[in-house]
């Protein structure tokens, strides 16, 4: 993402906005010459940059048709205040214009009575298109799909689909134009073939002979990472909807999968970071909301921490007669911590991408306990060499800034080295371990992987983290230090 | 992602493999027609199930375009120790087959020496391409664009234009063939329409008087997650890339669009999860690899946790006099850790969408301390009731296992609830403020907003964290408990 490119673009819409204001009281019809050349998501834009009170007036001065489009684009929260602002007359034939799918997604954003207003105004033809696809969960291949889609009989030849496909170009847009279904007398999916493979069949072959039989495709109640997973797998532009007894009912576009997985991926992330997936963008989202979905978590991981005070009070006598074993508390679980979010982000990220599937976790298991074997091994040797390090610059007055570099550890710091390197080892594996194991079990569980967040794998490590060490210090230091 | 269908997939390709196997000692020609109707990317899952010998006789027995097709499914790994296996007049073919950008990532794979072979072995054309897409870093346009686009001249009739795109479609595939560039005669980018839009537009009119003139473009060393946000912006299938000259050098597609999302995104969480990036796919990155990946970041996380050992030694005689204070050390730290975790994973993925820019620091800013102290509050309230609830507990001999519910805190009780209370407020505070604009910084400094880890804002967080502790309880608690 390049912000500068980002911000040029709405600058260019703020230069453009006044101009556009002043059209809109002079002379209101010369709007749409004006605007004719620019993308409708640039349209949005400038639509953006206007005062809120100037946008009925300025998508009134559009062709309905770019109108519709604009609003497509449209921030979320914008255009949910608009429509909602606005008269049924003057939303409905803005709406009406829109694209099945975002015709659906719109209403599902506005309060349930503008909603009804609209679908009641509109034409039969798209209320009823509309209403079918409101009954699908949004997150689904139905909630994603449009209608728009183009079908032939597979009985009819290419010259009769290649004209009947110029005659649907010519009416208006289809969503899903690049790709021509094949359909039997029960509208049952039968094949398919690119509007490329169409222009270049031989003349006079039937549809059944020049499409592909093989048809990916998913079923209306699919999920959206299903239907991204068949998208990605096999590069296609549009992935057809069926039925449960095969019948097209649309298809998914490739623009409306790179927004499903651009919102998964915002959603894993956000749980990653140990909290609830926001439902708006972070900029978008008011305080409150955002509050609400941070404050659970927080409060649940915070719970759950509290045993490591319990933990700390269980040890308390060991630590009042050794107060060095307390110095290296938060360095031994933070690297508990920091392990195990490793290992849990990779595990998640692989998890969702399907290239580790559940049957791998032991193979994981036993990688990952090799890793945290090695990693522990390494931190251990870092501890031991600062408390050896340390032992010997003690008494030498070493000082940055106010921190005394240094520390007598008294005639068992050899004992005190040993002890912090073997907890590191021990409290590294433990947290590797569960940070890759927490993923499998939660997706085994039907839950998602991703809630196995950085903050959560942490937390169940920080009060096992101080039972290994405390542990290890009694072994090691019983007869001396305890 | 829907593992069982992942995994129904791959025992399709395990069901086929020995009959392929068979085939191919009993009578290899008939493998062509056996495989005939599977899609390319299930023809490379039945490769993969196959024994790796293999591999060369079954390439070998397809025809030599579906071949190349299934190169470009085959799993890097394997097809790297394939093409470095086979002869160079066994290789050659196979990837002459190939799309230009494909051909241009494998030989980016392989070896320098089996590269250079190859290069050597194919047909000059597509040599001298191969070569000019390799001068491209693989993560700009240039290095994801396919250069098999089809451009027509702007002053050319619509039918003259239809004939030469059928023309073009029979010959064999293109990549990029739904959108059709118009450029001049300098082969300058003029113009864009798609197949749709060729077809639908009147008989008799120019190229120039039908295609978009306001083409969404990008240069080719745009880096790919600008290339990213014009596809998803716009909603297209292929975004053209031009030289600086603005003539017209290919199309990046959207398949490799979502690629590109895909592997920043696992790059994102990888490092969010306080790693450096792999550059392999977690189950087939090397255990050596894996390892240097994670001990990098673990090693210096870890160093820079050692402050706390020495803020911790420099509080030694409060924590000596007070070792009730000593208990609440790994809760608070942790509190800090976590808040600062929710909000860089945030910002991160705010920045990554360009939802959220640059310049909107001071708001991100005032709305997470505002967070933070809201936050902190909630924690710091659950945190005095915990010392309440345990006093008023203590001696009741309340257990769970062998944890004493309960604790005595002394006669200071409240003032200790106080001291946990405020602290938690600063901590949290804290670690949400650091967590929101360490991305930032970090952006405006050039590097990879990402890089501002969990793991990494925790210890951050973690020695600060101890210093307003230790502070707090020095203003509260001196002359009672200090």
């Amino acid at each position: 993402m390049t912000p500068q490119q980002k911000s040029e673009g709405q600058s260019l819409a703020a230069l453009l906005a006044p101009d556009i204001l002043d059209l809109l009281e002079s002379s209101p019809a010369a709007v749409a010459a004006e605007t004719e050349e620019l993308h409708p998501a640039d349209l949005a834009d400038v639509a953006e940059a206007l005062p809120r009170a100037s946008l009925p007036a300025f998508l009134a001065a559009l062709p309905p048709e770019r109108a519709g489009a604009v609003l497509e684009y449209l921030d979320e929260e914008i255009r949910t205040e608009l429509l909602e602002g606005m008269t049924t007359e003057q939303s409905a034939p803005l709406v009406a214009q829109m694209t099945p799918d975002e015709r659906a997604d719109v209403l599902e954003e506005v309060d349930e009575e503008t909603a009804d207003d609209i679908l009641e105004a509109i034409p039969e033809a798209a209320r009823l298109e509309t209403e079918r696809l409101l009954e699908y969960e949004t997150d689904t291949a139905g909630g994603l799909m449009t209608t728009e889609v183009v079908s032939v009989l597979d009985t009819e030849t290419v010259e009769a689909a290649l004209a009947q496909v110029r005659a649907i170009a010519r009416a208006g847009r289809r969503e899903a134009m690049n790709t021509i279904y094949a359909v039997n007398s029960r509208n049952e999916l039968t094949g398919v073939l690119s509007l490329r493979e169409l222009l270049a069949a031989a003349e006079g072959s039937r549809i059944s002979d020049v499409a592909w039989t093989d048809v990916r495709r998913v079923i209306a109640t699919a999920d959206r990472e299903e239907v991204a997973r068949v998208v990605t797998e096999y590069d296609l532009v549009a992935v057809p909807v069926i039925d449960e007894n095969g019948r097209l009912l649309g298809a998914v576009t490739v623009d409306d999968v790179i927004d499903a997985i651009q919102e998964e991926q915002t959603e894993d992330v956000q749980k990653l970071g140990g909290m609830e997936a926001l439902d708006d963008p972070y900029m978008q989202t008011g305080f409150l909301a955002l509050l609400k979905k941070r404050a659970g978590w927080l409060a649940v991981l915070f719970i759950g921490e509290m045993f490591t005070a319990s933990t700390m009070g269980y040890f308390e006598s060991e630590l009042q007669r050794a107060t060095v074993l307390m110095l290296f508390v938060p360095l031994i679980i933070s690297s508990g911590g920091n392990s195990g979010s490793q290992a849990t982000s990779l595990i998640i990220r692989s998890l969702a991408l399907g290239e580790a599937k559940l049957s791998d976790w032991w193979r994981v298991a036993i990688r990952e306990l090799s890793s945290g074997l090695a990693l522990g091994g390494i931190l251990g040797a870092l501890g031991a060499m600062r408390v050896l390090a340390w032992q010997s610059l003690a008494g030498k007055g070493v000082h940055v800034g106010s921190l005394v570099i240094g520390y007598d550890y008294g005639p068992n710091y050899l004992l005190i080295a040993l002890t912090i390197a073997l907890t590191l080892v021990g409290v590294v594996t433990f947290g590797t371990l569960v940070g890759s194991m927490l993923p499998f079990l939660l997706r085994r569980l039907g839950f998602d992987p991703a809630s196995a967040s950085a903050p959560f794998v942490a937390t169940l490590v920080d009060v096992t983290g101080l039972v290994i060490y405390f542990t290890v210090a009694l072994l090691l230091l019983r007869g001396t230090l305890l």
